[in-house]
């Protein structure tokens, strides 16, 4: 039994990945924003979503972490950030090994020293895990909060940027998401009465307000908090839609707030593909061209929208995988390359997904 | 025999509708642009439009006449325009009805005094056409350079711009195109070498080379001239898609351009889903959602990706009236509803085709 955690800043994912007799991966997320509840109450988070798994630590052949935690502004810098989630992390955790930009899996102490490689490096995994899938390919990992976008080529991992920043520059990293994203942020106007209005930049609504109002999500999909504090019901999305024009309940129908929703849907998918289509122009300069789009996350309709839309030919991991294990993609692959790397044949388990 | 004639600035589209024994439409399409060829040669060209049609004008019923050709600027404003295109289409055509902008047929010295109210006005007899198949409809007609959208209402056209300027502003009229479109018009950056390059804003290439390379049109299909006047294989649309980061076709490789090419398009499709978005939150407003888009023009693909992100039913009018009707479907139009105002049962042909 392998287990893995990423701890994000608003999330924290984990998977356990079986290999006793038959083969199961198995994951959970548990909504922790860190900046409101703080790094004080992480063991205790790190716990509860152990325990979401129904799995017990001690039984665990091995323990691994990532983590994008460390960029919340709760933290001074990246040095403290990966220094303070790390020692939390070894309240609940006792030991486990920490995953590095080129997969190397690092004791904690060595982690603090070498904080640069293992802050966000959630993503190496996936490439890594997808690379068992196809030799060349790209995922794309559309989150609650932002997209990952991870090529593949010749079944090594081929992205470009090591850190967060390098990725924003690179398309590697999209600052959007199926749920947190505010609705300023992707769109400056929206089309109301015939018109093109304005947005306000006030956090009123997001992207998860959008994906309820077109059906994308389901309500218990939508596991986190409500800009507004309110609930998850398609009409209180459609008014907090209605406010982000300075409007109301009152002043727009659930038919306009509708068409705001299918805009700013395509803002969102517009992102994600220029993103991808970056991307694949780096790998096109080198005459690589994969012809293979995994989409994943919560959001991995958006993801399929981008990469098809990018010419690709778009799979659902969630159809090889699970929705779960989707979702937890970057907690879920950890777990299967701790085992691999332990001696297991992930490949042989992959192989019979296909 | 119903004769049409839709005199563009680029093209000079006609139709002929026989409803004799049995019903038939039929259209062609010919390049004639006006402000390279002159105005002198348009009686010869409306000739060879009708020639096209292989049918003889002394056998009609009665000839309809549109136009878009105002709007050149070989003519000083629109009046002049409408004027000097009407006398010569009478040196071609003799007798004809002019529509207008509310569906009446004036003769032509009436529409010389309302030229307002002919001057692009090719519109609503699409309009009128739609709602024959669908009470509560939009029809996205995309042509080789302009894409103009027009809303059905409980079987009424329901455009709010009644001119061009209007229809600018309101989203009914998007300035783009399959084929003319400027690469820069739609995308003043693209992805190349994993950067975002700018584009330059000389006529080096335009979208007709984007959908040669995508494969979405075919050489025959882009009949009008190419900006460098080479030739359209996809080859040489590939060369031409590369100077417009001012490279060559030593610079970039074909795996290169069809990614640019691939974001152009995105950004051609966004910019028509734009204006039905903008058309539709008019009709929310007042309370109605029309729930299909027919899709129709030379980049009918283009408008069926554009109806569809909207939220709409998307339907091909070339499967219902075949290709070369939907790509003329202004003149077509035109031919039907001067049928019908002459008392043929047009609505009982339609009807047949559903």
């Amino acid at each position: 039994m392998f287990l893995a955690l990423d701890v994000g800043g608003a999330n924290i994912k984990a998977s356990v990945f079986k290999a006793d007799d038959a083969f199961a991966l198995r994951s959970a997320k548990l909504h922790y924003p860190l900046w409101i509840r703080g790094v004080d109450g992480l063991p205790k988070a790190i716990e509860q979503a152990v325990a979401l798994l129904g799995c017990d630590l001690k039984g665990a052949s091995g323990v691994a972490l990532t983590m994008t935690a460390e960029l919340s502004d709760v933290f001074r810098d990246k040095k403290e950030g990966v220094d303070k989630v790390l020692r939390k992390a070894e309240e609940a955790l006792g030991s486990f090994k920490v995953v590095t930009n080129d997969g190397s899996l690092l004791d904690p102490d060595e982690a603090v020293d070498r904080y640069m490689d293992v802050a966000a490096a959630n993503w190496w995994c996936v490439g890594w895990l997808a690379s068992l899938f196809e030799r060349d390919c790209l995922v794309v990992d559309v989150g609650s909060t932002t997209t990952t976008i991870t090529p593949v080529v010749e079944g090594k991992v081929a992205a470009k940027g090591l850190n967060d920043v390098e990725k924003m520059a690179l398309g590697e990293i999209v600052y959007v998401g199926a749920l947190r994203t505010p609705i300023s942020s992707v769109a400056s106007i929206v089309p109301v009465n015939g018109l093109w209005c304005r947005t306000s930049s006030e956090y009123f609504a997001n992207v998860g307000d959008v994906n309820l109002v077109l059906g994308l999500l389901r309500e218990e999909e939508y596991d986190v908090a409500t800009p507004d504090g309110r609930g998850k019901s398609v009409e209180e999305c459609h008014e907090r839609l209605s406010r982000v024009v300075c409007g109301d309940r009152n002043m727009l129908r659930p038919l306009q707030t509708r068409l705001v929703a299918r805009f700013v849907y395509e803002k969102v998918v517009e992102k994600v593909c220029e993103g991808v289509l970056q991307v694949l122009s780096r790998l096109a300069s080198e005459g690589r061209y994969p012809e293979v789009g995994f989409a994943a996350g919560l959001g991995d309709f958006i993801a399929l929208d981008a990469v098809e839309r990018a010419g690709l030919r778009g799979v659902l991991l969630r159809d090889l995988l699970g929705r779960d294990n989707s979702i937890a993609l970057t907690s879920a692959s950890l777990a299967l390359y701790l085992a691999y790397k332990t001696g297991v044949d992930v490949g042989r388990w992959i192989s019979s997904l296909r």
